[in-house]
Formats: structure tokens, sequence, C-alpha cells
């Protein structure tokens, strides 16, 4: 037999979602609303399906491997030289990278409990050692613990701004004064997953490409605000050295043609992208609202969804199973580090009233 | 500045094809026919199309991560069980995933001289030795020389078959006996990207999946003859150990949604497949024909592509960019170590009679 290294022979095996018709089990409730996975409900952008329905007859060919054109428009935008950008297979497979490129042996990672599973489940699988740095207020990553907890092993800080799955976000202020204090030769990655929603909710939330830090590669994904998590799209924005090393170890067609050319629409369906932030600005205040009247504490959150802090693991387990049995789908946050907390995502209007009538007939059981 | 690693800095900077509107740079044929990357000139499956376009609504949502549809009408047609497959973002992300999941250290890799480039550039990115066997009759691999130049680092093999971009392949007797004389210990990946036209070429063309090891890997991709090179869609087929180890080190999302239902689909649509496999025979046999004809030699194909050997590189070079000039696009092989070769896909009747009629031409002159 092929010896499988322990590192891996030791991972958790993969423990899928429910996809599909089966996400909710048996369960056959008359509406189905999905909050479980931060995913834009209003759908897919639409110019970015009309681009891609365009696109179909070309799906014989290999996709771009540099993402030109998307990487141009995103420039422009964006202001920013096309050289500091990296288009992938979605930010996860630029994390994949990074690892690949950057990390090795007894490097380290440093990063905060609870703050996004993707990048410590690849120091896993990558057989490098991650720290983890305890929450500090309420559920805030503790900057000062991050600085202090800095050894000479460590080699790349993940941050996640606002994190997932807690909704809390970083101020410019704090970041610049953490960043100040990172030694350039640490790599500091910033996922900003949720930063369009962010940025519509706080004049306090800093844009990390704009620091004029050396040492820092910021993540962004189309899977969020632009409806396009089907299509694996992600970008990094960082230093053109950092940039080139990584474009050296990405997969060559990544990231695929189907994605290049809704992305490419995506940027410019602004229609769709400002109903989306609209939406969310809106209904972010209507649920804490009503999440208040309910007596729930919640995680103040800055993304497209908010997290409640309830009793226990018995508690969640409990509102999780009594929502999905009327349709609901949530998110358990055990697996993140957060086993009293449950995540929902804010859906369209209709769908998060009939969440809150369902999370009401659940509570006053 | 963050340090990358030496085996990274060194890796020569990605140098990228030429897509789309680029592909005939400044010469402006009349006719443009694209014969340089092997991919399916008919397009890609219309039912898969169909299939796409239905999907379209569901691009806001994440895929599911075990593509479980595709793998269920796989394993019914394969005939092999759902535990043995393994599907993702092209055969090249799996390439990627082995690496990461078995190999590290010392380990190294063995494979022949002019076997497809893919596996090597990853060794180089995993800064793994890479060790290549040199070619034995018309570039056909040299089996024995491989077993002998097993040594105790040698953790991988890695084979395609029939090979890119020399066309050859390995027989059943071959690699049963190939494959007898592998330590178990030892893993063996044959990459079969060109199997479809293979089969129908040579009863002599071996499944792999069939030989019953215990420590073999085939890889196996929809960029061919099924069209969909643009979507990123590979699969894996092997012992159930090795796969459940890949699938733990897998990206959670690969492969993406456009990809898993236009996949699905595909596997169906075997109007399409008939003809692409159909017309690979015919059009394969007359190209033969052809070059015989005008006195060029060959290495024997049973893929989608043949390569001629021509006097040297400068020959080469002329050939390409008179090719070229005419609206022909080839690739030239001095990358895969081949630097007297010129690699020319099959494509349709008529743009294989006018690449035919433009060969002519530049031969005459």
């Amino acid at each position: 037999m092929v010896i499988i290294p322990p590192h891996i022979e030791n991972l958790a095996p993969y423990k899928p979602g429910k996809p599909g018709a089966n996400m909710f089990e048996d369960a056959k409730p008359e509406r189905e609303v999905v909050l479980s996975s931060n995913e834009n409900n209003f759908g897919p952008s639409p110019k970015a399906m009309e681009a891609l329905k365009r696109s179909l007859n070309n799906m014989n060919l290999y996709p771009d491997p540099t993402a030109s054109l998307l990487k141009e428009r995103l420039s422009h935008l964006l202001d920013i030289p096309v050289s500091h950008l990296l288009m992938s297979n979605g930010s996860d497979a630029i994390l994949y990278t990074m690892f690949r490129a950057f990390l090795s042996g007894d490097d380290s990672m440093l990063t905060s409990h609870a703050a996004f599973v993707s990048a410590k489940v690849m120091a896993r699988m990558n057989n490098i050692r991650c720290v983890e740095v305890a929450m500090t207020g309420d559920h805030e990553f503790d900057l000062d613990g991050i600085i202090t907890n800095i050894d000479d092993t460590t080699k790349l800080i993940y941050l996640v701004n606002p994190n997932n799955p807690t909704g809390q976000m970083m101020t410019r202020t704090a970041m610049d004064s953490f960043l100040s204090r990172v030694p350039q030769h640490i790599l500091v990655v910033v996922d900003e997953a949720y930063c369009e929603f962010a940025r519509a909710l706080s004049g306090e939330y800093p844009d990390c490409t704009r620091l004029g830090y050396n040492n820092v590669i910021v993540l962004r994904t189309f899977s969020k605000a632009y409806g396009l998590a089907g299509l694996r799209l992600g970008y990094a924005i960082g230093p053109e050295y950092l940039i080139q090393a990584l474009t050296k170890v990405k997969l060559t067609f990544d990231p695929n043609l189907a994605a290049q050319a809704a992305g490419l629409a995506a940027l410019d369906d602004t229609t769709f992208l400002d109903k989306t932030i609209e939406n969310n600005t809106t209904e972010l205040q209507k649920l804490n609202q009503a999440y208040d009247r309910l007596g729930l504490k919640v995680i103040p959150s800055v993304a497209n969804f908010i997290t409640i802090k309830l009793k226990n693991e018995a508690e969640v387990e409990n509102y999780y199973h009594q929502l999905l049995s009327r349709g609901v789908l949530t998110r358990r946050l055990a697996s993140f580090g957060l086993p009293y907390c449950l995540r929902i995502s804010i859906g369209k209007p209709d769908e998060n009233d009939y969440m809150l009538r369902m999370l009401e007939e659940v509570m006053d059981q």
C-alpha cells in the first residue's frame, strides 16, 4: 500500500453539507428558506448570467490563464495596477496557493479563535502549526494578543474582516495600528469576503489594500455580494513581488472560463450589486431590532449574516432542528469554535420575515 | 519583505498563451484554425450546454462538495464504486492535490522525458526532485528504464497513456508487466486524458482501472472528447484508501457548479461523443496518409493530435510562423522537451484540409 503521511491520515474525513434536494432531509416543509451559507438569495447577477450564456459556445476552449480581461476591468474599477492582482478559483484556492508558495517545515500560522476555518484547515493539510489567539470583548479579534504571540516561526497571519462566523469588523485605526506592529517579513492575509456589505454599514471599515504595507495580501470573492458562489471566483490584491510568486504556483487554467465571463459582467452589474447591498443594510437593521425584541443576544455584524448567542450547544441544536423542520436552514457553529452560536444569513425581506415567524414559533414552545 | 522560498523564487515566471483575439497577433489571416491545444473543435457537448443553461439560476449557490450526482452517474457508466471516484477542477487539480497528500521532503517523482509537463511543473512547485528517464524506440516510454530508476526516494511514478505531446500509447501487456514490477508502496499515476480516442484506435489500449493494482490512480478529463476544457472538470479513479486521502485535501467546493451540471449531461451526450471520436479516427488516418505523402515523419499517435518530427528547432520555428501567418495555430514543443517537433491537433475535416493546404504551401516555398 502507498504510505499516506500521518498528518493526512489523521485529518477528519470530509463531512459534506446537504446539497440541493437533500437539504431538508425528511422534513418536507411547505416553504424552504436557505440561510446557512451566506449566499446571495437574490440569485446570481443577471448580467453575469447573460454573459455566461453568450460564452457557452466557447466552453470547449481552455480559459485565459491570466484572466486578463477580468484583471484589466478590476484594475480600472479599483484603481490598482494589474500586476497587483491575481484571479483564482475562489479565494480558498488562493489560500491553498499561498501555503504552497510561502510556508513549509517549521513555519507557523497565527490567527484568532473563531476566525474563518478555511486557512486553519489548510494549515492542517500542510502540516503547518496553527496558533489561535483567544478573542476579546464581544467576539472581537485580540489584535494585541496576536502581536504578542508572534514568534520566530510565524510566517503568516490570517485575519478576516469582517469575520465569518462572527460578523465583527476591525476598524481602520485598529488595522493600521496592528499592521504597523507586524514585522515586515511576516505575511498578513486579510480576507475581505464580506467587504461590500461592511463598507455600506460602517464608515470605519478599512480598505486594507490602501494602508501602504508591503507584506499584506487582501482576498476578495464573487461568491457573496455578486452571487457567483457556484462558479468559484476570487481574487488577491497585494504587492507585485507576492502576486508574482503566487502566479507561478497557481493552477494554470484557474479561474474557469464560465467564472471569467460571468465575473467580468458582474463587475458592471451595479443595479444588482446596489440592490443586494441596500437589502442587506435595511434587513440587517430590521433583524437586529427583531432579535432584540425577541430577547436574543447577537454578535454585532457588518456582514450578510447575524450570529445569535444562545445558552449552549443543546439550545443551538434545538433551534437548528426546530427551524429546519419549518423549512429554515441555518448554520450551527461548533466546527467554527462557537458551539453556543447559531448563524443566520440575511436573505430577501420575505425570507427573513418567514424565518422570524418560525423563530418566534420555536421560542414560544 | 516576506521571504519567498528559493524553489519558488527560482521558478520561471509564468508565460501565458495567446488567448482569444490575440492568438494570431498581427497576422490577421482570412481564416483562423486553432490546432494548438487538443481541444474539441466541434465545440462543447450541446447537451452539456443545455444543462448548464438550465442551472444558471443556481449559480449563487455553493456547489455540492462531493459532486454526488456526477459520481453516481459515472459510477454507473464505468461500473466502478462511487468510493473509488474523485471529481475535481480539472485533472491538474488532482495532481496538485496528490502532491499535497502524498509527497514531501526527500520523496522523488519518476517519469519519462517528454511526458506531459503538468506533473513536472508541480514537482518543481513542491520542491520535489523529478527524475526523467530517456525515451526509447520512436518516442516511447522506456518502462524497463523507469523500473531500473526506482530508488528509496521514489514515491510517485507519473505516466501518460497515450502521452501528450507524443501521442504514443503503452499496450495492456506492457502496462501490466510494468505495474507488476512496481513496489506496492509507490503510487503510480496514469493520466488517461486521451483515452476515448485511443480506445477507438487500438484494441491493445488498456483500461488501467481494470488491471487490479492497489497503488494505481487513473486520471481522466472532460476537456478533450467531451469538449469542456473551459469549465475545468476531471476525475480520478483509484482504490478507496487513496481516494479518501485525496478527498480530505481537495478544495472543498471543487468542481464548480457549472462543471458539475454540464459534466453530468455530457456523460449522456453519446451522439456528440460518437461524432467526436469517429471524426478523430477518420481524420487521423487521413492526416497520417497526407503527412506521409508530403514526406513528413510523424510519431504514431492514438490521440487527437499528431506530432511531426522536423529537422531541428529552426525548422519548427519556420513552420510554426509560416502556418500562423496563414491562420493555422499549432504547438511548438521545446518546452515539452522535443524542440524538433511540431504538434498539430486534429480538427474538423475542413479545418484539417485547410491546414494541409497551408502546410503544403509552406513546404513548397
